[in-house]
């Protein structure tokens, strides 16, 4: 199988996944830096499963994005809301159209290198809150790349029309070692438990059979 | 009329006759610094031209793009070719992917800034080298932004179907100064007046009939 893609790698359940699941397929991990409460930590995670399967692997700061950027999410954890991604007020952790800006530079970054298609990990459960998660604009960011390349290249989102807990299913079938990603939106040591990202990475691995290995701070 | 409107700023002949002619819609205009041989001496113009009209004006570095894209642009001047836009060799300029980048940027931007619209100043002439500047590439962007975004934010290139020369008309009729304007890829204090950039400028102006302010370094 040819090495000509590009993957968004935050270091969370869904992208590493998708890495482990695509790895034949994948040349380079791109990783971005915007200066999130939970940036370094999700980084180092992304770093270590490429470092695992033998994946080169670039971070990419975007500095602007806190200095420029309205979201929570850039403000300190203090801010981060608790509850359901379902709840309104979770939509104040939204930065606003950060799959597109990644997707572009990841774009500009496989025409640099001779490759293809850019990968992205986005999923059905993302779809109520994001709106750069949805089928939409996955099909019309795929035709501007394909459109604004010379090489005609192809955004492959495999997971967005399955849930959180289909990945994690794909992901205990393939082995992937979820003690090695991190999602909560606080950023600390230990996942809080409480934040939306933490909420459904719990009920994700339950519904899948997983027993969890993240130590949650509420434990 | 309301300003709703963030303007992608070069400082080049095109975005900046774009700001003159559009200034009673624009609340912000963004420059974007990637580390090319000409960048600075474009946004002392773009900064200047801001000044004029009392607009905002920010610059957002791109520093990645020196790092990992390629481009004869971001390699020093000795490396731009001399020549027409229709040659082989210029596509050697071309940094990849750019145009989705900035517009991915400012579309968060506006978002974050409750702004509707995104405009850019490709134009007619760009079509045959740029991929990122061709209609079908306008229309797949404009369509992933307004998908992906809470507000729709949709993309306006108002040059798209016109030629330099055209805009260039434009701007005589509404009084832009162009010696307040900068095109040359080699970037040096004077314009060169021998790369494609330097080429277009001149033909651009006299086409419009505009006594060319320029100084060029062959003169």
């Amino acid at each position: 199988m040819e090495k000509d893609s590009i993957i968004i790698l935050s270091g969370g359940m869904d992208s590493v996944t998708l890495l482990h699941y695509k790895k034949d397929k994948i040349a380079l991990a791109v990783s971005f830096d915007y200066g999130s409460n939970h940036n370094a930590r999700e980084i180092e995670c992304a770093r270590r499963q490429c470092e695992l399967l033998g994946i080169d692997h670039i971070v990419i700061p975007l500095d602007f994005m806190g200095k420029y950027f309205k979201s929570s999410l850039l403000e300190g954890a203090d801010l981060i809301p608790t509850g359901r991604y379902d709840d309104e007020n979770i939509k104040s952790t939204v930065v606003p159209f950060r799959n597109g800006i990644m997707l572009a530079v990841a774009c500009g970054l496989a025409e640099s290198r001779g490759l293809k298609h850019v990968m992205m990990a986005n999923h059905g459960g993302d779809h109520a809150i994001y709106p750069d998660c949805r089928p939409e604009f996955v099909e019309a960011m795929s035709r501007a790349m394909q459109c604004g390349t010379y090489e005609g290249i192809t955004l492959e989102a495999a997971f967005t029309n399955i849930t959180k807990s289909d990945i994690a299913r794909i992901g205990k079938e393939i082995g992937v070692d979820y003690a090695m990603t991190y999602s909560c939106y606080k950023g600390g040591e230990r996942h809080c438990g409480k934040c939306a990202t933490c909420v459904e990475r719990k009920e994700a691995m339950a519904e899948a059979g997983i027993d969890d290995p993240t130590i949650y701070e509420e434990d």
